[in-house]
Formats: C-alpha cells, structure tokens, sequence
C-alpha cells in the first residue's frame, strides 16, 4: 500500500476536503497495525465529525473497517443469507420472534447481535435469560449450526471489524460518538462482515431512539442504505416510531415470554406488526417471495403450523438452552416482589415515554449503566396502557417485578413521570416510513 | 478545583459552545499532570481549531498556560521590564542589535529566544555563531544576568509554560498548528511568564512570513494585543513585511556582523529602520520616554556614544563569549567555498523572495528542516540586490558561502526562482501598519 502522511490527510479533512480510497483504506489498517496512535486518530475523527464524509468517502471507509478482520465465509450456504438490524429502543425484542420465522421460510439467518447499554436492551441479554442459553459462539460453531439449521444466535466476533471496535472505543472517549457518517459505518462495517447477501435494517426514531428526531433518522437510514449499494449488498430500512416502548414487556426474561407468544400466534399488536413487516422484507431480499403479500402469508403459515417455534427450538437446543421453555414458562426468570403503577386520573395515556421507562429499567437492574454491570433477567416492567388507551383513575399502568426495594425506589421517580393522562390522543403510527 | 468532564467540554467546543475560565484552567491542569489523555486533548484541540475561541475564552485559556509553570521573578530589577517577539521571518536578526540599544537606554530586556526551525531563523543559533557564547541559561543564572546588566540573551526555560511546549508537540502531530488563537496563546503564555511589564511584537506578513496575508497578520497582532490587555500586560504590535528577506545577510554568522555593524552605526537601512522602530517602542512601553521621537533620538545617542556595543559586549562576556567579535569579524565563522548567483538579464529586481531564499539557507546548512538538526554557523547567503533595485546582465545578486557542493546543487534551483528580474517596482513599505 502507498504511504500516505497522516497529518496532511488530518489537515485535509480539518479543511473540509475529501480524502481518497485509498488513503481512507491506509488510515484504518495503519491505525489497526498501530502504526497511528490514538491522538492522531482522534483528531481525525473530530475533524470528520465536523466536517462530515462526502458520499464518495464513506463507502471505502466502511470497507476499510469491514476488510480490517475477518470477514465470514458462509459460501456453503445455498440458500439467501439475511440478517436484521435494529439501532435500539426499548422493549425492541423483536429479532427473537423474527430469525427463527424467516429461517423456517428458507432464508439463512446468521444473526449477530448486542447487549444492552443506556436505556436500550440487547437481544445477546434477552437470550441469556433461557436457561443455558450460550450466547458467546467462536466462529467455527457460529458458522456450523448456521450452515445446519439456517440460524444462529450469537454475539460479535472479536476477530471481525476490529477497527470498529477500536474507533469505537476511542470515539466513546473524545465525544466523536453521535456523528451520522461514523454511526452508519460503524454498524455496516459490522454486518457486511457478516458474509450476507442482504439486510434489513429497523431505524428508530423517538424518545427512546438514539435518533430523536424522524429526519435525522431518515438522513442515517439513507446512509447506510448507501453503503450497502457501494458494497453490493441489498439492505432496506425501515423508519419505525420509539416514543412509547414496543409490546407490553420491557426487561429480560419476560421479553422472552412476550416473544414465544408471538411465535405461538399470538403477542401485541405492535410487536407482531413490526415482526411481519421486517419478515417480509427479509424474505422478499432472499428471493424466497416476489412481493410482500405473499412473504406475509408464508410467514403467518410458518407460525401456524408451529415451523417457527420449532426451529427456535432448534437453535435453543444447538446454543445449549432449554428448549422446553418454549411450553413452561416457569422456567423463565421471575423478580420475587411486585409494584404495581397506577393512574393518577381518569383520561387518556398521552405519555408512555419509552426513554423514562428504559431507564427505570436500568434502575431496577434489567440494563446496564456501564458495560461491565450484570443483568437480573427476572426483573421486568410489564405495561397495561399505551398512548391513547383510556384508564380510569387508579387502574394499573404498568406491573413491576423487582427484586431490590432500593432499586425500585431509584426507578420510582421516572416510572411516575413516564406516563401522563390527558385528553384523547390518536395511537401513533408504529411503521412511519420505508426506504430501499 | 471544581471537576469537570473532559467529554462534556470537548462536546460543547465541538458544538460551538463556550468554554467557561474554570473550564479551561481545568483542562490545562489535568493535561499538564497528565490526568487528560493525549488522544482527548488532540480532539479537543481540533475542535478548537475548527471552531475558534471567544474573546472571552482566549485570555483564561493563555492565562492557564501561562500558570502551569514557573513565572520569573524581576521584582529585584527597578526599571521596566519589557521584551520583544517576532514571529519569524528571514535574515531577521532585529533581536540582536535592538537589545543591547534598548537596555543601553535604561530599560531591562530579559529576552528568550527561540531556535531556526523551517525557513525561518532563530536568534539563539545566530548569537551561538558568537566564539563561547552559551544560551542554555539555568533560571538563577538568567536573573542574575538581567539583573546585573539589565541585558540578558538565553533559550526558553523548560520550567516555563510546559503546558504550551506540550500543547504545541501535540499540535505539531495533529494538524492543529496553524490556528490563530491556538498560535497567539502559544506566543503570549511564554512571553506573559517572563514577569515583563510590556511587549513589542514584530508580525511578519509576506511570503517568508507564517502568516501569508496581512489581514490574517493583523487579526493576529489584535489578538495578541488582546491577551496582553487582559492579563493587564502593555503589548504594542507591528505589522511588517517579509516579502523579502530582513537586510543582506541570511545566515547565522554573518548576520551576527550584520548585527554588529548596526551597534556600530552602520547597517542596511531595513534593519536600521525597524531596530529604531521598535526600540522606540520598548523605551515608550518602559517608560523612559513619553514620545517616540525622544526615543529615537536615545537609540541614536546609545549607538553614537558606543553604549549599545558596550552592553552588547558585557552579556556576550556573561554569557562566556568573546567579546571581541566587536572588533574583529574573522573571529566570526565563514564558510570557504564561494558561489555567485547572477542576474540573466538587465532590469530591476521585481522578486526577492523571502522564502524560497530562507529554504535555500536551509538546504545549504544555515537552518534545520528538523528539530533535531545542527546549523553549520559559517554559511551565509550576502545578497546584493533587493526589491526595486536596478541590475545589469551578470550582475551578482546574491553571494553564498558554502561547505558542501551537494548542498549547494540542492539549494541552488531555490536560489534561481528566488530572484526575478522585471520592470521598474517601487520599492515595498517595510513598517506596514502598528497596533496598540
């Protein structure tokens, strides 16, 4: 590779011009190689905080970054290989119902996801909550139970895109974090890595959204929609809504619970929209269906005829979890002690605030506030009214299941201000835009 | 001192925002016990560059610089204490000449220097071309010396703003160099923990200069005046021009003899003109005289009377030099080999370019491209023909001493495109413009 100076292309970038492939691709395998040190980097990466990445910038940097470990070989696979991404919200348990339903339609799923941190959940935490689920695959198991059940379950590799991690960890110090461009190359370095033909990608816009604001989370699914065509892999977002939690229950092991229902036919509305209209895409992307329509209906008759939950229980068994929790529920996690929010007055929810109610939840022990926290899978916030539900005073808002009077106390003061009763107000819209 | 977060203030500077006296005393502190990384210093530092100060940033940020060393102690000297700064250009030996003149008159000038770095000089390699003399003062040693002759001549002490000499290596590794007010703070924290009482600053503009144009030179003379005034410290600032080299000589010895022939009254008319300029400025600022005219008219006594070469000869003799250089040039270093660059054609001198010549210097031996480079004290660029002034086909322009025939073939296309011959041009006003 030519050798660049890193301090003309720092001073290139301060002075808003555009850096070149590769160049880009010598910035991060040099940073990688440890041959630019931190203090360079994070100059560099204030300076395209700043100033932003041209269109022509950012693909060959997610390259980079992509290319900078490795990448998995899923080739003996014959079938489409999918995965899902959702950038966060509360209550979003939604990849556990949908990969065991789109694997039993015929699309590989080989799913990588996160733990939970801030306000947010992680699927890797949910999934924890089955008893011996394991979670942590090398890569050889991660790449064999794909290729023999057309789904796995597992956390990031270590070995892949390590020069996301690194630049994450440094952006995490330098206030470089909530930059769209870095946003969107960080998390598609991540999956293109993961060797799959197509993505389909769940924005979050709201309060409980890393992305406030609908256009702002418009201009990031934009984005990585973009990177995906500059890779040559199909990815397709949707906008959905994050002001109120998704479904009814927000923790652990109950997320899990609120998942096998779906799988089982049944679930919250909400949830069990999201989960069909992601399905669809995924399986419209793997070339199973031509159109939606059809997509929706086989998805509906991979749950019917219980294809679903079986091969969630397929990938329960290979991931060495308890796959009878599929049908006793006992077996899930459960806080021993219950506080049950009430309404103060009778009217309309026009509050349900998903960002209070996630971090109630860290408060009482569901989440993390630092990386290094443990989880208690059995505490959980169930929800009984949502945005425009009518309550009379003193009907239950939401239940609590706890384990720490302390904890509770802590979460007491954003459980009581995450809900407001007013006049009647239109549910929102869960699906607020498409992009592909 | 209160704690603050060093992630919160590098977001705020990065949006634009505002850092508070306490903030910024605080971040100065931390990095100089190296409680901040370099890697969030750099970040911050590339913000800043972006961004800009406020007035209201600028004076605590030099002030906290400033504090982080030691500030000398002169209380013991009756008079004034006043110094002088230039910001660097070619064949700028002012310094030299103008601090003995000035202490000659009555007013005390503790003057640190700097070394030749790039195209640009620096006094202290000038004055070691003197037999003996010794710039590398320890503090005691430096006070003594001022206090006794009202006169001394030494390097920057590192005890003396270390958080400036920190800054400024990070910014060096960073692409943060040219930022106004991160140049102006670096000026102003050394110079203000001198412990003077005023300040004469000489901001170069031209193609030799750092700052290229004069409304970006006279935006950094306001500036610097600036922090004086808020440190409660009397700063006078001329812009002048460096479009060309400062006098004949370009070198080190050799312009010690410049020099020397100033004290003896003699000299270009240059580096007459902008000695006595701002000499007169130091007596003002120190008090000795009300008005400018007196002043000059001191200067012109302190020469006459050969006061100013006596106290020039007393600190070459603290500083354990041979003060009979005053006499006796070839004490002086010269090169041994001699080569004339001479006019193509006949015409008047339409370019003399400062930088290009100052690079050739360079390439020749007299400066150092890198830090850690020696100066060959006896090479020397005599230039006979300057802006505006008439010359015949195959008259010399420029005379050079050299050691090193590669040296010379590598300085001599410099030395070619450095001059250019056209048609009559009026000679360039040297004293542009003063700000007090």
């Amino acid at each position: 590779m030519k050798h660049h100076s890193i301090i003309e292309l720092i001073e290139r970038k301060r002075d808003n011009g555009t850096l070149l492939p590769d160049e880009l691709q010598w910035i991060i395998s040099e940073y990688t190689a440890d041959h630019i040190p931190d203090y360079q980097m994070s100059s560099l990466l204030m300076a395209i905080f700043i100033r932003g990445f041209n269109a022509e910038e950012l693909g060959p940097w997610t390259e980079a970054m992509l290319q900078s470990g490795e990448v998995l070989d899923l080739s003996n696979i014959a079938s489409a290989k999918i995965d899902k991404h959702s950038t966060g919200g509360v209550g979003d348990k939604i990849s556990i119902p949908l990969a065991p339903m789109v694997a039993a339609c015929g699309v590989a799923v080989p799913m990588m996801s996160g733990r939970g941190l801030g306000h947010t959940g992680g699927t890797l935490d949910k999934l924890e909550s089955i008893p011996g689920f394991r979670t942590r695959l090398d890569k050889k198991e991660f790449v064999e139970i794909v290729e023999r059940l057309g789904l796995v379950l597992g956390g990031q590799s270590e070995t892949m895109a390590p020069a996301d991690k690194r630049i994450y960890a440094l952006r995490d110090g330098t206030g470089t974090v909530p930059s769209l461009p870095l946003i969107a190359s960080s998390i598609m370095s991540k999956k293109l890595a993961e060797g799959i033909n197509g993505l389909v990608l769940d924005v979050k816009t709201g309060s409980g959204a890393f992305m406030k604001n609908a256009a702002e989370a418009t201009v990031l699914a934009e984005t990585m929609v973009g990177i995906g065509a500059s890779h040559g892999t199909k990815v397709v977002a949707t906008l959905t809504g994050m002001d109120q939690p998704l479904g009814v229950e927000v923790g652990n092991a109950n997320e899990i619970a609120e998942s096998l229902d779906v799988l089982a036919g049944g679930g919250p509305a909400d949830v069990v929209e999201l989960t069909y209209s992601l399905g669809a895409d995924m399986l419209v992307l793997g070339g199973i269906d031509t159109d939606r329509q059809s997509a929706l209906a086989r998805l509906k008759k991979a749950v019917d005829t219980g294809a679903a939950m079986e091969k969630f229980q397929e990938v329960i068994v290979a991931q060495d979890g308890n796959p009878a929790v599929a049908e006793d529920r006992s077996l899930l996690a459960m806080a021993p002690l219950r506080y049950e929010l009430v309404a103060p007055t009778e009217g309309y929810v026009a509050k349900c605030d998903a960002l209070d109610i996630g971090n109630a939840g860290v408060r009482l022990g569901a989440g993390r506030s630092r990386k290094e926290d443990e989880v208690d899978p059995g505490v959980s916030i169930s929800i009984h009214a949502k945005l425009g539900d009518k309550v009379d005073k003193g009907q239950p808002l939401a239940t609590i299941a706890y384990s720490d009077e302390a904890r509770l106390e802590a979460a007491k003061p954003l459980l009581s201000r995450a809900w407001s009763i007013g006049d009647s107000v239109d549910k929102p819209e869960l699906v607020i835009s498409r992009i592909d």
